[in-house]
This record gives structure tokens, sequence and C-alpha cells, in this order.
């Protein structure tokens, strides 16, 4: 069921994936008023089986929607979680006591042998399997005991955009009724979304960083996520050399290699993520990076340059809003670097590894 | 407790660090010989315990001894693992219910807060508590349960080396004791990492490397936590731009930013993890890139250079030993570029966060 990538010439470079991130406000509102239903019938079946641990299972860009749903677990849930590391159970072949487990596996295409194999290998030892795909069809979700369709439609370009923010809100959606809360906030993000696809700070932070080789994204919490998809999508499009780190870790060693020609991008919410996020502004500052901020108009006044969001989100959602300004970012510097972010060289659509 | 870092000219660049990777023999000695002990004591409390999930909780260079460990726990004992998020429990004030967890927290020095807060967390949460240290007066010692101390003596440098390998394989030691099976092998690490340190392999990489502002390093499995502190260690003293992905991760998107100039080193053990290695390989061919090998003979010969390891340790200690010519590469990579590797810029040894 993949579809195959685009090939450079048949259309205008970098078309699809500009077309894909501005489907967004659609498919969010596609899928709170279309996949509530399954997300509160799964998570009923999740309650029920009273799970004391979770594992996320995922690779590129999934990753990174598993690494914020597992905050949520943590954080909103109150449960231990992880994120498993597939090659165990098949390169390695390990057949841990899963008895208790939550394990999902988020993934576009659902077809990745080592998330399938995983996957039916934690059903087999005793976890409550879940697969989160944008396939219905995907040996993925044939092997996991529960499904939830992103709901994205089907995505073309090879880098991932809308199926990126639609598994964020699935998973949030998931993870909400699985604590029993109301998931009225969410219905502001469509329009949220649509205001960021005209935002005017992306053209000139697209300009101002062309001609940079490396680059540092970084972030804490729930945003950690963004930072880490922001660093995927500058180096599968524009090619940037871009490292991603959680505050915390950036100041245990990376920031020695931070000077004034790597600049850095920060992602500061309001909330206790973002008050993490002020002694490392400070360290980068040191350093004498230029620093770019997104986050609300509060906080933006500390960078160099500016991403603008909008206030009063609350950073437990932001991170859907958060990432539509970076991928608009990746494809303005893909475009400028003479690049077509439709076409990443080296890659594929669907990516096999086992 | 903490010790001033170097000062600039107070002694040759890089003094400090050498003598410290120079040492490392020594220290696993110390650990094998003094050490044994205490591991078996922690171990036998660990099993009475019977743990159900483990959580690893660490930064930087201990977040890497940690990730081994992860794979330890998976494979050879068969429980679920996770890296925690520590900022979960601090930041965010999470408070999950950790009966039957058992929280692993590694550093050198025992000072950093957040490990200190999120470990006392844990354990009131109800985990069982371990801190591995390289200080038993450390804050971190007193708030876990239970302590193993790295008996690595004090280091001086701040890029950790000699404490990496000693909380690896006090980690190795507790784990293979807590599955009860016998630790002989490690008995010939000492005289393995002694002969890594004359190795004439490593100048040479260091010379062909020396120009490049961009460097991936990238692994599978145990050799995981191989590829994720050699980047480190060239960020932080030769102020490379050093990526590490598991080998998988990197075709999920990176492998686009490889080109020619951006050369990839390879850690490929003999078994499984480095099997899983050679369609990456391939890849990291196809793109042109340089390929450098870790590996014994019969592997480094698919690289256009070499750092060779000695062929029949099995690779589930061999990080222990692949990680020495990558310390050594950092080292003089740093001399070359023109830095002290003794003092890393914007760094101190014992690093705070919250």
């Amino acid at each position: 069921m993949s579809t195959p990538p685009a090939q450079p010439g048949e259309r205008p470079p970098g078309e699809l994936m500009l077309a894909e991130i501005r489907e967004q406000p659609g498919t969010l509102e596609g899928i709170l008023s279309g996949g509530a239903a399954d997300a509160r019938s799964v998570a009923s079946t999740i309650v029920t089986r009273r799970p004391r641990f979770v594992l996320l299972a995922a690779r590129g860009t999934s990753d990174h929607a598993a690494l914020y749903a597992k905050y949520l677990v943590e954080i909103m849930l109150g449960l231990p979680a992880g994120m498993a590391s597939p090659s165990t159970l098949t390169t390695y072949g390990a057949r841990p006591d899963m008895t208790g487990v939550l394990w999902i596996a988020v993934s576009q295409s659902g077809g990745s042998p080592d998330l399938v194999d995983s996957t039916a290998a934690a059903g087999r030892a005793g976890a409550t399997t879940l697969a989160v795909t944008n396939n219905p069809e995907s040996d993925l979700a044939a092997v996991a005991e529960l499904h939830l369709d992103m709901r994205a439609g089907t995505e073309r370009a090879v880098a991932a955009t809308k199926t990126y923010t639609a598994s964020l809100l699935t998973l949030w959606l998931l993870l909400t009724h699985v604590r029993g809360a109301p998931t009225d906030a969410a219905h502001a993000l469509p329009e949220q979304a649509a205001a960021l696809l005209e935002q005017p700070d992306v053209q000139s932070v697209a300009d101002r960083f062309r001609f940079a080789g490396t680059l540092v994204t970084t972030a804490r919490g729930y945003a950690y996520a963004t930072a880490r998809e922001a660093a995927l999508k500058l180096m599968e499009t524009a090619y940037l050399s871009a490292h991603a780190f959680s505050g915390a870790d950036l100041l245990h060693g990376p920031l020695a290699m931070i000077d004034q020609d790597r600049p850095v991008i920060a992602v500061i919410p309001e909330g206790a993520g973002g008050q993490a996020m002020w002694p490392v502004v400070d360290k980068v500052h040191e350093r004498g990076a230029e620093l770019c901020v997104l986050g609300d108009p509060s906080v933006a006044r500390r960078g160099d340059c500016v991403l603008a969001l909008p206030a009063g989100t609350g950073e437990q959602l932001l991170p859907i809003l958060q990432i539509v300004p970076l991928q608009r970012l990746a494809h303005s510097m893909a475009l400028a670097r003479g690049y077509d972010p439709d076409a990443p060289r080296g890659l594929r659509k669907e990516t096999s590894t086992w």
C-alpha cells in the first residue's frame, strides 16, 4: 500500500510537502469529528486492562509522536513509561514478561518489519498491544490487538507532516479518554493551526539561517518532541546538520559545540516546560549563538529572532501547533538551498528496518 | 565535592583527559577485584524485590551507560525497561505508581538536582531505587535505597572517560549477578583495554577527519551506547557537529543529510547487533560518505578506514572496549583542531540541571 515517492521534475519542488502542511487544519478537524468515537472505544478497553507500565515503539517522525505520548502517560495517567528498543525483541530475540504492559506502536505506514515483529512478540509476551497507523490495512494494524487510524488520508511527500500532527492528536484524544478527562480544549486547534499557516515570520527565519550548516533545536517536557521532529525535518529536507537536545541534556556536554556559527531554536511554551528552559537560554547566550525562540509573545522577546505562537493554549496541546511553523521552515530552507523537499536523496516514503 | 575544572595554560592541553583514558585498564581491574562483592550484595537485594520493570535515569555520559544497561535488562534479564524522563517527576510533579519498578540512577558526580529529586520521588512512589555514582558521599547516593560505587577515583577532566567504562562494567556485573550468571568473561577486559591504548589506527583516523565539520556515528543494540558516547565526546572536546543514530533510525530520515563531506563511523561488533548494521552500511555507501568501521578484522574491511578491535569478546561486553579508541579519537581531534579537551568551553565538571 506504499505510495511511490515524487520524482524530481514532475512538479514544482516542495509542492507536495507544502500541500500536506496546509491540509493539517482539515486533518485535525476530521480527527476531532470522526475519530473521537474510536479513541473513546479503544480507551475503554485499555481501562479494563489496568496497565501498569506503557512501552512505546516507533521510528522516525512517529518516534517523536510516541515521545509526546510518553510525557502524557507519565504526567496525565501517572503510569511509568518507556520507549521500546524494538531490536531487543527482533535482533536479539528477547522475550521479556510483558504482563501488565500496554504496548503502543506508532507508524504512518504500519509496514516496517521491526515494528510488526516486535509488536507481535509483545502481544505473545502478555502485553495489550495497540497500533496507531495511517493504514488500517497494514501488517502492523493486523498484528496488534487494538488499532487506531490516524485518519490523515494518503500522505505522498516523503517527509511526514500531516501524519505527525494527526498522530499527536490521536494519541492525546486516546490518553485523555483513558484518564476520563474532557477533550474540549482540542477544538480550537484546527483554527489555530490555520492561522499558523499564514504566519509571516517563517520566511525571514529561513532567510536568516540559509547559510547555517549546523543548527540546534532544544526544548523540555512535552515540547521536546517538537524539537526532535523539527531537527528531523531539517535533516531530511534541507540536509542541515540539525541536532535536537532536551534542554537538560544540552547542558551536559553538547553545549560546548555551540558557537556564533551554529544557531539555536528553542521551543519555550507557557508553563513548567517553558520555565525550565530559561537556564538553557542563558547558557546559549553565553556561548554567543543566535537564538530563535518559538513561543508566545511573552517569551519570544528573549530571542534574536522569533517564531510566534498564540498564547493561552497550554503546553500539553501546544506540540500540535508548534511543529507547523517548523515544518514550513524546513520546507522554505530546502527550497532556499536548492533542494526538492518532496524527493529527499536516499529516502523512500516507506522505510523497512529489521 | 566537585573538582574545579582545569584552567587553560596550567598544563599541556588534553593531559588530564589522556591520563584518565590511560587509567582505564587499572580502573576496570579495580572494579573486578574490589567491586564484585558490592555488586553481588546489591544484586541479591534486587532479586528479593522481584522487579517487574526497570527505569533508568541519567544525563550526559551516564545516560549512555544507562542505555547500555537498558539492553542488558531487556535481553539478559527479560524485563521491560525504559529511560526515565526526570522532568516528568521534577518539572511537572508527576507521581506515577512505581510499585514493582526498579529505578536505577547513574551519575558520576551524584549531584545533579533533577536526578536527586526524581530518585527521591521514585522511592516515595514505591520503586526500589539504586544509585550508581562515583561519589558515595553524594546527595544521589544518600537519597537512593541502594548504592554502587563506580570506584573510578577522582575524575578531573571535564569530559568523562574512566567513569564511563567504570559504570558500564559496574552495571554489567550487577545485572549479571541479578541473573545469577558467571562473570568470568569480564576478566580479560583490563588487558584488552590496555592493548587498545596502543592501537596505531587512531591518529590516522583523526588526521583523516580533521577538517570534517559534521560527523555521524551509528550502531545498533548494545553498541548503540558506544555511538552515542562517541558523538558526545567529539562534541564536547573537538566541537564537532557529531550526530549519533541507531542504525534503524538513521534510515528513517537522517540518511538524507549524509554526503561525501559528512563521514560516518559505524560500530559493527560480531553477533546480532553487528549483522543488523549491514543494510545501514550499504545505504551509507550509496550516499557517497566515507565510512570508518570500528570492529574486528572480519568486518573492518568493509570500511574506507578502520579502528580495529580484538575478535572474540562477544558483543555484550564489547562496549567497554569499543569506546576506548573513540575517546582517543576525540582527544586527538580536539588537539589537532587547536582546542584543549581538558577545558571545554561553556562546561564545568559537575552540571546541575533541574
